[in-house]
């Protein structure tokens, strides 16, 4: 444990209930309840939630909530906290029922990471864990820059473009159809006011999505 | 402010910030962002998450993560923060484009609250912040056994329903399978002695639920 903080766990049993996966999870006397990592991953993904939000919020002040919260899904999604946990020696210490993983479990090294990060945090605070995550994991094994580029987010890429070139951009909802149980938006963008084009979705971010797609091959803008 | 955090604030100008709608957002010289409380309300939203679900962890030792997610659920959803604004007098603060609440925005207060979560976040940081919330806003204001009782308990709601309408009701195990550690039960609902659903779980009362739950849907009986 000490080779992945940094520090000695104060109460190891934190971090051993941490690896126990709910497939060998154990018995207690009371029938209803057994003791796994599942109650330290829901703490440790709300831990998690919050250090990961902070950081991005005081590291990017000029970008929107959608810019963030797009980013920090990115970041804590299951196949990043899967690569994470792989990368600072979690996985091999996880306690989980073998036929499990066969039945394509994807989840289990990424939910360990999460009670990981839960079990620091009842055993050692808010800002050692904080400060565990940022260092230890963040900055040491994930490629922020990397991970904004690979970006894919049409509309953030044309906002930038016309950030760069001095332009106006606007995306305009222009319909909004509704039919039985099923709503279609359509949004149009404009640039320096002139539109130039259009886009539909369920919802209106799928909209504004797939107008700056658009947007983007008509400008001839290359993707990263 | 020092109303209704009981101290007074160090950085004013963020608490401002909270009570920004984004319908009368600051224009910046930065042609891409606006000020409002949004930001705010993504960090807050996330300072809440943790405080609540450890609260929740703390309090219920021995209930499993998806009870101890569901009762935070009903404490942080829209309608219980709107209510939540209201009590602590934050809602005349607010500052909006009057417009906007006839257009059927049902979510300003609660934003608002959760931005202004945020800035105490920031200002005067997690213990602090988490004293606020857990004295200020869940002991003063939010009977947590109500939250808890008001319970989706799908059996009850299902008995209730039989009995008003004079049919008979019957929860009947029809399936124990045990592998390896774990055992899963299969409960089947009898409506006057038919079947009309059946639900899954890895103890008797959880299988209950689960058949509970679809029967409900099924007889198309709507959840208060």
């Amino acid at each position: 444990m000490k080779n992945i903080t940094g520090s000695k766990p104060l109460n190891l049993s934190l971090y051993r209930l941490a690896l126990i996966h709910s497939s060998v999870a154990i018995q207690t006397p009371n029938q209803n309840f057994r003791l796994s990592n599942e109650r330290l991953e829901y703490l440790g993904d709300a831990v998690l939630g919050l250090i990961i939000a902070e950081y991005l919020y005081k590291k990017f002040p000029y970008k929107d909530e959608g810019f963030l919260t797009e980013i920090r899904s990115r970041i804590v999604n299951r196949e990043s906290l899967n690569q994470l946990a792989h990368k600072i020696g979690l996985t091999e210490l996880i306690e989980y029922e073998t036929s499990i993983q066969i039945r394509g479990n994807q989840s289990i090294a990424g939910d360990a990471l999460e009670a990981f990060i839960g079990a620091v945090y009842l055993d050692r605070g808010f800002l050692f864990c904080r400060n565990f995550v940022l260092k230890r994991l963040l900055q040491a094994h994930l490629d922020l820059d990397k991970i904004i580029q690979t970006n894919l987010n049409y509309k953030s890429l044309l906002i930038e473009y016309a950030q760069k070139n001095g332009k106006n951009i606007d995306f305009v909802l222009i319909e909004e159809k509704s039919y039985r149980n099923t709503t279609t938006f359509t949004v149009e963008v404009r640039l320096n006011g002139k539109s130039i084009s259009q886009g539909m979705g369920q919802n209106k971010k799928k909209a504004e999505q797939a107008a700056a797609e658009k947007a983007l091959q008509t400008l001839n803008v290359s993707l990263k």
